[in-house]
């Protein structure tokens, strides 16, 4: 194991003798919990001879990265009792709960909260048993685990939400293992350049320990593979003071591990003492130590003539079949006896005094330390009147706004008034999704060199709570960590690239969906809201790369319980909307609005009145006598979203100057789960609503935002489904103008009409005609856009023309 | 712009006087070229003084990457015919097709493929009034930029598709720009860890070449603001040698660009010439070298008081407002004149002899490489018979087997028989996914250091053709730089997981729609199969965050042109979809297969007759007189997947044990699109085949290895789809027995059992006491599960019992 290198070993050691042998003791009291975990179902300590019946018949769980982690959490114990330190622990390697459960456990907070989980003989067999077990605990830090904020069963987030949790906690210790398979993903790759985002003076400072156990599954780590110089190098260039910790005999480890924690800390406070003093942030280099330490460390060495420390082999259950083996048993009952079990706990169970005494107490335990159940600790938003951001209207349908730029306005003085507990994420699209007024409150966070030139648009600065960084991984594992410590924020991006995160989202979902259905004691989070702009039909320059509205249909796949999805139609809706979501916990709430300029329709009370219901009938663009009785109108023009809405309207305005008899009823959706049964979504429309706001029978052309059969996916149990005919985009597209775009995919007012002449057979010989019409209008329309690059401008400057 | 900086710089001056002036001249060309693609409409070479007329009314594009880019090309150039080297151009800065389209049609290859864009003053107007321009050209290196194999529209991933580009082909160089924003990507930052797999002695080689102009959008980039130190250590620890190109003086520039590009071609060369001739791949530090130029380059350096030149301001149209504003106009004009068009252009517009005669001819080109238009090269898969691998039946459902292990051994043979352009890919799950037979033929590609016991279990060498990296990205990147240059493969991952790449299936899925709509010249290339193991129906101690079967529903909103996705039920149809994928062209495939034990239903020929139908009754299981009449069963047991085919199995076992009078016809589906109708998807069935397959009106209870709505979303069009009901994952899981988690998600045999109950009325009395029973099932199997920690045998063992 042993390899020379360039960079820092501490070699000092600090550790008496007996300090030595405690901790020794507490890290095997870890172990073999870890190793009870993935084996054991009775005699948890070994008060008889081990038996097959004692032994799961399942064996599940990874031994491979757990003895590092419990390693590192036993010497930050030491480290958080020596300084009073307030911290927290994420572990990133895979499967690495058995790690983590054990020292949590002995601390006594898991049967705090699992009363059946106590520190006893009896309890310690329920919390071996539960482990990876039907109906139990898997084997990730999952949401179940006190003083997790990160299962991390997906691998590269753990360093982001480790940042993300010490933003704006200046005391904060965010202590976190990264794994060298994990650190082989992207996401976590690009995530060590947080450091170019935190400042000494306001933020908390995050440690980042990299476990060079050298394996994956099943091949060897990319990093563990390179020269300690190229190792060194990297994390010099990615701008920290690497440590190195490597070896694997457990007293000298000890030792160098105390020594460099003790260092590391000491450089931590300095930077933090100087910076404070100073009230100058430079961005120093923070200390990072790599952990250079067997796979399953302290595991067999050695089955069927394999080795198994530290290779991949110990990556799972090193040993198995212990029911058919009876060398396995032996195996198992050797390994499980060289922890001494019976020197660490005492007869009934419990964790000898002069061990326990070794751990933090109350909230200094890392799995008690409220930060890391953030709800308990979340302040409300300090909110200003949305309704002062307003856009006076005194007419629908005749002025234009962009709609995100007073969403940004108001965000300005969300960020004003909450300038601690609330930051706004997005890579490098602040100005340009509109947002740019926050930037009057406060600037964009800069820890790396700046130049004259910044202080020019959107000023850089360490003092600055825009993040901004073209990472969007980076964004929302950084946004996660904020809100899981008990924090607010809004991650806005362009729509087609929210699918980068698009496995980020799931977990964080699940993560909130376990949280609400089994972990009562976690308390409520702020909802994770996501802004998606630029959307799919304004892509006149970027073109087909950049049209995606599919990000939406991905949320639509996780738990109602968790996910909401708005699309607001213009300025007063989106402000009604983005209040709403800003004082919500425990969603994801995405909203879908655009950063052009766009069509304003309602007032703020009649915006106000529409988001709380969701959906509604448009009374000025209807003229049948909506709500009298529900089969008055001849067809229902339905829309969802800012630019289709525009285009029903206008496809509206010439069906009713075209055909006065024809009865059209409008109807707006603002929040999409209402299309939805009520028994599938709580938002959802009872069908009884639903048939009285689209008529049980009557034709609906329905003018969609995203993919179209997304609006079929949530209707498909709604009376007469067939008759909800649904435009959206189909993936036509390339450099378009914004109206040949609509053409194109057929959301545009002509085609509309035409739908509609095509399903209402009463509109005679006359129709036709206009249908022809229609026809001409599409192709005139598209040879002006061919010819001059723009659509024509009776198009674009359309107003509604009705009083 | 100057600083010092510790790392190679190369200060020889190779280039003599006239080479400098010639080399300049020729980039001033392409740089002129850049600035009237985006103003200009008429007047293309000046001939006239500029007038508003001759100026897009939109102006759109990006010039502030364009400058770098083609300054790079233009070297290159010089290289490719010093040496006469065999290489492609890839461009990662966002935007940046200016500099890329000025240097192809300069030499030719654009008006050879678009003849209307001549290489006159009637062709260069076209040039420009296309770019950027509705239903033309957009502003990245789309599939119609000839020599472009990588779009770049969504950032991060230049770098993965050079190295794919390179892997196999000896005697490439795969220059690669990579911007300084995209750098701040996940997906590009781990993508630098790749020269890990490169092998200088079958592989080409790869220049990567950090373009630091400094600026995104609106921010500084992260690379261009931190030490020239950490810069440098950054990829000495990435593992390479860079050298560093800094400054903003042409002259000076050219020199140090010509000067460092022969260092790097030199050691290039001198690696892999020593590799050849040892045979002995070691892994080298390869060089790369930083260009640390002004953003917009040459633009002018100030607009409105507002420094331009160097800054963020300059990245997309760094002068507007040039009909309104005369000062804006000059500046325009000034800008143009400034790059002496008339002494690089002939009266007709052709560049001078002198200054095409720099450019290399023929295939040397980088535009005309045939290795960037892959179909051209491609070879067809010599591919083994897989019937050889067929699992004998005597009897449908009675024998078990792992159903990738058998793909596994299939495809060992076809990586034995196409060693050389063929890989397999995966994130360290290879023999996860059972298809560990590979490693007999090939071991894993390994660069870095080894170890002994790395001999042991799917060994590492240089030589290895299976690519596994634990990144999702660099993978799926590798894969589409090693199919765009003509060759084949596959990546499998875990299911769950796939959500990571979903954005690179979309933009890659986006490519190939556009080349085959719009590009006849492009070639098919091979498709991009994806094989999605570990499902989420197998997740006994992953849990709830490996659970997510949502990927093919982002597939299916993807044009049904180049989308297709297979749920082989068992092992011999498993191989006849493989096969089939591996011979389509331009297609994505997606095959959903499982990897652990799992009954076996068909012999091999009625496998090929089931999959080559995409869908099919089952006679066997079941006891309508099927195809007789269309309306003969009472319920249709229809199902998709591996895992719910089992489970209907199984319910259709207990329906016609315990109801002999029931009719039921079973279906299986293999090829998902076939649900959907013939004019949404070529797959698709007509109205009158699906009703002849499912009945026009009986119930069926569909059975779907995925989220259930995708099911609705595919037949919404279909007759009475409301009596389709639909059993899937509804995200109920955590860690669960298989059975379980089927129970929990109602996708289990007695669930469908109630399904079926519920829905024929003609059960009559007997059915509740089944219902009650089938519920009793459920509460034992739990209890069982709950108790035990796995499912019972006789559900796990269960066989299908009929003859």
């Amino acid at each position: 194991m042993v390899q020379t290198s360039s960079f820092d070993q501490i070699k000092a050691n600090p550790l008496t003798q007996s300090e030595l042998d405690q901790l020794n003791a507490y890290w095997r009291a870890c172990n073999y919990l870890a190793v009870g975990m993935i084996y054991l179902r009775a005699n948890p300590l070994l008060h008889q001879p081990l038996q097959p019946d004692h032994v799961k018949r399942r064996l599940l769980g990874h031994w491979g990265a757990s003895p590092a982690l419990s390693f590192t959490y036993v010497h930050l114990n030491r480290l958080i009792k020596k300084h009073d330190l307030n911290a927290i622990f994420i572990a990133g390697p895979g499967h690495g709960a058995p790690g983590v459960l054990g020292p949590v456990y002995l601390e006594g907070t898991y049967s705090e909260i699992y009363p059946d989980k106590s520190e006893d003989v009896a309890g310690l067999e329920e919390f071996f048993r539960q482990f990876s077990f039907p109906g139990q605990i898997g084997s990730h830090c999952t949401p179940e685990m006190p003083g997790s904020i990160h299962e991390g069963g997906e691998l590269g987030y753990s360093l982001s939400h480790a940042y993300g949790a010490v933003f704006d906690h200046p005391d904060l210790l965010a202590t976190v293992v990264v794994g060298d398979g994990e650190a082989e993903t992207g996401p976590l790759a690009t995530a060590w350049h947080s450091n170019k985002f935190l400042n000494p003076v306001r933020d908390g400072a995050v440690l980042p320990i990299l476990n060079l156990n050298g394996y994956k599954i099943a091949n060897p780590s990319i990093l563990a593979r390179i020269s300690p110089q190229e190792l060194e190098s990297l994390f010099v260039g990615y701008g920290y003071e690497p440590y190195l910790v490597e070896g694997s005999d457990p007293a000298a480890m000890h030792q160098m591990m105390a020594a460099t924690l003790d260092v590391c800390i000491d450089q931590i406070r300095a930077i933090q003492t100087e910076a404070r003093r100073s009230g100058e942030a430079q961005r120093p280099r923070w200390p990072m130590i790599i952990l250079r330490s067997p796979k399953g460390w302290t595991g067999p060495r050695e089955v069927d003539g394999h080795q198994v420390e530290g290779t991949w082999r110990s990556h799972q259950v090193p040993v198995s079949q212990i029911h058919s083996n009876p060398d396995h048993l032996q195996i198992l009952q050797d390994w499980l006896s060289s922890y001494r079990p019976q020197e660490l706990f005492d007869a009934e169970g419990k964790l000898i005094p002069e061990l326990k005494a070794l751990a933090p107490v109350g909230q200094r335990r890392m799995s008690a330390n409220p930060v890391a159940n953030g709800g308990l600790i979340r302040k409300e938003l300090n909110l200003p009147n949305f309704r002062d951001f307003a856009v006076d209207l005194a007419h629908p349908g005749r002025i234009e706004v962009e709609n995100t730029k007073i969403m940004g306005d108001y965000l300005r003085e969300v960020m004003r008034r909450n300038l601690h507990t609330f930051r706004l994420f997005g890579p490098d699209e602040t100005a340009s999704n509109r947002l740019s007024s926050v930037y009057e409150v406060t600037p964009k966070t800069w820890m790396a060199q700046r130049q004259p030139e910044d202080a020019d648009g959107g000023w850089l600065s360490p003092e600055g709570r825009v993040m901004e960084m073209l990472s969007e991984h980076t964004l929302q594992g950084w946004l996660e960590g904020y809100l899981l410590t008990g924090r607010h924020g809004l991650f806005h991006t362009y729509e087609a690239f929210a699918h980068v995160v698009d496995s980020m989202f799931n977990q964080h979902a699940k993560w909130l969906d376990i949280c609400k259905q089994e972990v009562p004691w976690r308390s409520p989070i702020s909802s994770l809201n996501i802004l998606l702009s630029s959307l799919v039909w304004r892509q006149d320059h970027n073109g087909f790369s950049h049209q995606d509205p599919g990000f939406i249909d991905l949320v639509t796949n996780k738990s109602a319980d968790v996910t909401r999805i708005y699309l607001p139609p213009d300025a007063n809706c989106l402000l009604s909307v983005t209040d709403h979501c800003l004082r919500s916990t425990n969603y994801v709430n995405v909203i879908v609005a655009d950063k052009q300029m766009h069509l304003q329709y309602l007032s703020m009370e009649e915006a106000v009145k529409h988001c709380t219901k969701g959906i509604g009938i448009w009374d000025w663009a209807s003229n049948d006598d909506q709500g009298k009785a529900p089969d008055i109108p001849d067809v229902v023009m339905a829309c969802c979203g800012d630019i289709p809405t525009m285009e029903s309207l206008a496809a509206t305005a010439i069906l009713r100057e075209e055909f006065p008899d024809l009865k059209v009823r409008f109807i707006n959706v603002v929040d999409l789960y209402k299309l939805q049964p009520e028994r599938e979504h709580p938002h959802g429309l009872s069908d009884r609503d639903f048939d009285s706001l689209f008529t049980p029978d009557k034709p609906v052309v329905f003018n969609f935002h995203g993919y179209p059969w997304l609006i079929h996916k949530l209707t498909y149990r709604r009376t007469r489904q067939e008759r909800i005919h649904v435009r959206g985009y189909k993936e036509k597209g390339n450099i378009n103008t914004p109206l040949e775009l609509a053409i194109r995919n057929q959301i545009d007012r002509f085609n509309l009409v035409i739908d509609v002449i095509d399903r209402v057979p009463k509109l005679g010989s006359a129709a036709a005609y206009v249908k022809e019409r229609m026809k001409n209008q599409i192709i005139d329309h598209l040879h002006h856009a061919y010819t001059h690059g723009v659509d024509r401008p009776e198009m674009t400057q359309w107003t509604w023309p009705f009083d």
